[in-house]
């Protein structure tokens, strides 16, 4: 495969995906940097580090409402400032090693945040979540022999409540599973609310799946804590003014196409820190927002 | 058709109906009960009036979320004292002419209540809402030349929201389609909140389809007003404690069969009266909970 091609596979890759959370996709993106790092075409290391520059840059811009990537890639083209000066063949290394170094630094902050949240669930209680997020899912499995239950939420369009439901089954964790409508219904029946994030903005404010804000406005009417669990990478120095929302392809809603109507499919809302109880990355709990890195 | 097998019949069609909200249902049963008022076997008046009696307890309890449902048949039988007393056949038309005329009311009243509440809405305004009221269309139909949008709601399981947006496409009217997990990014474009109910609780709460409470919370949350419209049958005098929320199938929610796993499908969520701005009946918009007929 030429680099264009290997470029363009990467980028639809990116672009296309609906069932990874934001971490998965950055530390695929910094897979995609370490493979390219290592095949890509470069007369010498000068040109190397430009290509690579572009595209980890490229690859960022793929998924904008997803913090990580922004941070781990940004983070990976810091660590290397030394690439011009290194032979070749060191260069291509050195790149590809430090981006599969963040990728196992990802990995285990996941699972540190996930350990450092179980500490607030306690045997037999029910959690309520939204969406897929690997990092909650991480903390299920520490929960699994807790005799919790947990509300799963469908998640439409794509409904990837189905999966967490899968996962959890496979766990032996009993499950209720509603459509995002029955939140509100359900919310009562439940100890605390759990979400992982695809950002949490410079102000505390979490940028996840839409419907997540609406769980935390029910948490909040209800008196449940409402927690927000994710790596620091996640973690910017954003605000909601700087950033887009994704808007994904409408037809994914199933519905008919009709004169006067626009079919939206905003992937993403934005929940406010004030109805955030605390944060919990890997670094610890806050009940106030944690600072980007 | 005996009148078991009329019975059960309809009995069944109230049971199963997805399509209709508690207005039509209310309607429906008064339509059958003048039906069967008619034509069913009875030996004299007094035979009839017990036959009418407890076929309408019948009705009334295949929906108990539906307050019209309720407060109509119970209307009708507190008309219906004279059966007795009269002429077999002249008690039979007595008894249909009875409830044709409640149901004639109840069109009425719901048509009033739509005029009365198209005084909120501005030229050019954006209203959201949630399900697929028969009030509520009724008030889009008085709103088609004023250049509003409407924020439609898919409304799952069975997503009625598909056929309000085609109702509101042959008016004319702008649509945003949106799943019910987008209220939340989306609650900010509108100017106010709209929803029908299918009961209005003695304390003003408002039992209506799974999903409204979400947005009377989101419409709290944006300093939008939240308004319920309905007819006054609505109106009820029991309390949260006192009613059931209907549970239907849930296979309708297409989910996976998994061990551990519980499918629901609880069909409506109740709002507290905090949330509610103002009630809009027939008989006019009052700030506090409308009482009982």
């Amino acid at each position: 495969m030429d680099d264009e091609t290997f470029q363009h596979a990467s980028l639809d890759e990116l672009r296309a995906d609906r069932s990874r959370g934001a971490s998965e996709l950055a530390r695929r993106s910094l897979e995609l940097l370490a493979t390219f790092a290592r095949e890509c075409r470069a007369a010498d290391s000068r040109q190397l580090a430009a290509k690579l520059d572009e595209f980890a840059a490229a690859l960022a811009a793929t998924r904008p409402s997803m913090a990580p990537l922004q941070t781990l890639t940004r983070r990976w083209r810091s660590e290397l400032t030394s690439t011009r000066s290194r032979a070749l063949a060191d260069a291509r290394e050195h790149a590809a090693t430090r981006a599969q170094a963040l990728v196992t630094r990802s990995v285990r902050a996941v699972e540190e945040a996930a350990v450092r949240a179980s500490a607030l669930v306690g045997e037999g209680d029910t959690l309520i979540t939204h969406s897929l997020s690997s990092t909650v899912l991480a903390l299920f499995r520490h929960l699994a022999r807790r005799g919790i239950r947990v509300i799963v939420t469908e998640s439409r369009p794509l409904r990837e409540g189905t999966s967490l439901a899968r996962r959890l089954s496979e766990l032996g964790i009993r499950v209720d599973y509603i459509t995002d409508a029955q939140v509100g219904a359900f919310i009562a029946r439940a100890n605390l609310a759990m979400v992982g994030a695809d950002s949490v903005l410079g102000d505390g404010a979490v940028v996840n799946k839409a419907g997540t804000y609406l769980l935390a406005l029910a948490a909040q009417d209800q008196g449940l804590p409402f927690y927000v669990c994710c790596e620091s990478f996640k973690v910017t120095s954003s605000l909601a003014t700087e950033i887009t929302l994704e808007e994904k392809d409408p037809t994914e809603l199933g519905a008919p196409q009709l004169p006067h109507v626009t079919v939206h499919n905003v992937y993403f809302d934005i929940t406010p820190a004030r109805l955030v109880r605390a944060w919990i990355t890997e670094e610890g709990l806050t009940a106030t927002p944690p600072r980007a890195a």
